[in-house]
């Protein structure tokens, strides 16, 4: 038996921790922030480390940056490690809680290259986080990538503002689209859950 | 800048890893697997080590046990880590894939002690798992443990069938009750989305 067999890690790649050196400490403007995490997204597929997503957490108010992950399904072998588990994980990590709504916290919001899939949606409301920002909700996503977004709830606004998290769409859903077209154009491995396999 | 700041590490804790070696190599009755995830569930908040919940993946055909998981949201600082995202990562971790459902593997299933909440039901399509063995669907374990189970679809077991993925639901019914009410009469910590909190 592996020593390690009952403990696992997951992390950025390299080049997103040599990246975050170049963030400023801030973000003010909502598009801007968006913009960090749709780059995050396109260096993830260019330099082969994960799919074409990324997400950010961020403090609402200032645009501190705390943390941007990517994708890591297939490199590290996790079917759970999209881009929201990742950052949600990373960021309650560095802040030392697993909720990041507790009391005498700044309030902080996630930024998601498109709507959450079914798993990352129902990740949200355990995280603490005040307020999900995201590109785009509609069908392109998947039209485009060709990956399966999964069985996420028909209100899923509507349940979100039900436990006092707020939804902002349509930040620069025009450059999510644009990305996702990118990475559709290079030919990739769209895994999905059993490779597509249906029986 | 810490230098662990970009990755996380989720584990088991001591007495589940000893528990393991107790464990026999398979369990060929659908009841057994059950009696002995939910056997987890109570020795996990027993001990302090997390939430009331575990799961484990097993070869469908001969009850092999890949692992069984538990609920590490508090004691790790991760609200992610619920019993079925653990169990699914490790399973993924000691198979070395990130799709349980790959070509020339056998057959899994993972058993959890309830229906799964929101993100976890979320997480089943991409695991790459077969079947989804549930104690009980109904409300009594939000109605005795005080746990928001979040925004599932409402037509859950119908979304996963799509996706290949058959539900067994009911087995041992009446003991993961009574492991509700233990846990209940404990008085516990639930913590939920911002310890509950609405605004």
């Amino acid at each position: 038996m592996a020593p390690d067999k009952f403990s696992f890690t997951l992390d950025l790649p390299e080049w997103a921790i040599e990246e975050h050196k170049r963030l400023p400490d801030a973000l003010p403007n909502l598009e801007d922030r968006m913009a960090a995490v749709i780059e995050f997204s396109r260096k993830n597929f260019q330099n082969e480390t994960g799919g074409p997503f990324a997400a950010g957490v961020f403090e609402r108010e200032t645009g501190k940056v705390v943390v941007i992950a990517v994708n890591r399904v297939m490199p590290q072998n996790c079917s759970s490690a999209h881009a929201e588990i990742m950052v949600l994980s990373l960021a309650q990590h560095i802040l030392g809680t697993f909720d990041l709504g507790g009391q005498g916290m700044p309030e902080y919001q996630m930024l998601s290259t498109w709507r959450p899939c079914a798993m990352c949606y129902g990740a949200v409301p355990w995280s603490g986080i005040r307020e999900l920002v995201v590109a785009g909700d509609g069908p392109e996503l998947e039209e485009i990538t060709g990956f399966d977004e999964g069985p996420c709830h028909p209100d899923w606004i509507t349940e979100l503002n039900k436990r006092g998290i707020d939804v902002i769409n349509n930040v620069l859903r025009d450059k999510a689209i644009e990305l996702f077209k990118e990475y559709a154009a290079s030919n990739p491995i769209v895994y999905n859950g059993r490779m597509g396999e249906r029986e």
